[in-house]
């Protein structure tokens, strides 16, 4: 089994292939398949870090390019893929910035990889990683479910509401058997802040405990739905492994979240870090980030992605103790 | 004021260009414009007919060309448009047929000419024709409203999905002011069925009147929101001149419909029919029509489109009656 990962260099790409190559292999349809000969990270330049081991393990290919130059993509299919994943994405904020590049890697790419995908024709388990940002606007219900409608308030949203349609449309024509997972806000990213506008999400737990006081740019009463790296891992795998036909027509499903407020995240890392010292959380509000985040969903409805299947941490202190256990003492610290 | 309205040389097309040059002027935000200089039509190729005297009209400029070759479009715009009406496109069974074609022309043929609005840096109004194709599935309401989620089952409605996506985004960002039409189907197109699922609808009232049998590939029961042309033209018009405020952050609207029975059609043929001779209806079942039909929403809920004044014909025999005045009595005959 050949498994591709776009953006499969940056955190939650590295991660995933960690998870399938300790699974050795993914059990489509829920039926045990072979193993994992090789996964492929497709990323646009190599990552600020590895995860230890990953990329000196020999089933593990890494590939550099533009996922918005076709020739790029369909370099990448020189052989066929069990399963793609395709996390590549310019994130919210970088999109707000610039729209062109936003249509152009998020629209145009993902089309790329669709059509080389559809080329192989061998009918490619597909998961695409959508958003919570496909939901915002005045219509938006105050708890979104999957049968809301998309109506995002952010480029980036609007491109992943686009790939939901486009995995629908190429499911139903046969071309390849695809999933969207919307994904909440992923937390504790390692490393450094980026361009999404819910980077601060992490950056309350991760600065902290790195002793680093971090900038709330919202108010603490701020709802967010959230879901540890582990668990949206998990999902990703699980999405991709359940029969089509639990799926129904519409094939984007909603990662189950917590909807917890800034306030109780901030108070969830105060309950785990006992003894540490912790760098101080300043509120410091950002109207840019303050209005991106207002057009995002503050509760979602896990009904649908539960009976799926698809994981929930049990609390916020759950999470923040496994991302202390993988980064702040753990061999990846 | 300038005004570009692609498939221009299509039925509603003309019929749209013709409302236009009689009222000599759009409302836009419910104020009088200044005068109608030129109406630019382009479309594919010349039509199968023209409606008399359009043409001729010194205010209407023709333009051929493949909207899917970015040149071309670009070169609709050597001057600046006021208004742009975006009617080319694909249709529904044609989709089904060449997916690639529907994906180039409605999806690259509509950023193609939306990149060039924006290029025009003014704001213009745009109204882009969306269909209740774009609503579908197994998640589907029973009765269908603006809210409903877009869950399209072709690849035609999951195109116009896709411009509704973009008709916001371009908005939201201020690259001009958009809208979409979702459009029911259209009644009574003169001339040849085309290749739409639903070109049947037009064709059971069209050929009995033209003394020729017609085949009705779907069971009588059918539900199916239908519209008069004279008020598609006028809730697109209407559509375009309405303050943007009164949209909202989701500027789709479904143009009103009457929700009717396919049976029914065919008995408000015979009502006004009078002594008339009428082909016969033959009902002959197609699977291939009944599935995309099927498909699609059986009711919709008008109650937003008539808040914002958009028209709805008062029978389906208004609607049979005028059909007949235009183009079978009339001098469009």
């Amino acid at each position: 089994m050949n498994i591709l990962i776009t953006g499969g260099a940056g955190f939650l790409g590295q991660r995933l292939a960690m998870e399938c190559l300790q699974r050795n292999c993914l059990n489509l349809d829920d039926k045990p398949g072979p193993a994992i000969e090789k996964i492929v990270l497709a990323d646009v330049a190599e990552p600020p870090f590895w995860h230890s081991g990953l990329r000196e393990n020999n089933k593990v290919d890494t590939r550099f390019g533009d996922i918005s130059d076709q020739n790029w993509v369909n370099s990448l299919f020189d052989h066929t893929y069990d399963a793609v994943f395709h996390l590549a994405s310019i994130v919210s904020g970088h999109g707000e910035q610039d729209f062109d590049l936003a249509l152009k890697v998020n629209l145009d790419g993902t089309r790329y990889l669709f059509e080389s995908i559809r080329a192989q024709d061998n009918s490619a388990r597909v998961v695409f990683t959508s958003s919570l940002a496909a939901f915002g606007g005045d219509s938006m219900p105050a708890i979104v479910a999957d049968h809301a409608k998309l109506t995002p308030m952010t480029t980036y949203g609007a491109t992943k509401a686009i790939g939901e349609l486009l995995i629908n449309d190429y499911s139903r024509k046969g071309f390849f058997d695809g999933r969207s997972a919307r994904l909440p806000t992923v937390i504790v990213r390692p490393g450094k802040p980026n361009l999404a506008a819910s980077s601060f999400v992490s950056g309350l737990f991760r600065e902290p405990l790195a002793g680093v006081a971090c900038d709330i740019p919202v108010d603490p009463s701020q709802m967010m739905p959230v879901l540890g790296y582990r668990s949206i891992v998990n999902g990703l795998i699980r999405l991709a492994e359940l029969p089509a036909a639990d799926l129904g027509t519409d094939r984007g499903v909603g990662l189950p979240s917590i909807n917890a407020t800034v306030q109780q995240m901030m108070d969830a890392l105060k309950n785990v870090a006992g003894n540490r010292h912790l760098g101080e959380h300043v509120i410091k509000h950002d109207a840019v980030i303050d209005k991106i985040v207002k057009g995002w969903p503050e509760q979602t409805n896990n009904d649908r992605a539960l009976s799926l299947g698809l994981p929930l941490d049990n609390s916020l202190e759950d999470i923040v103790q496994y991302y202390i256990d993988d980064y702040v003492d753990g061999s990846d610290a």
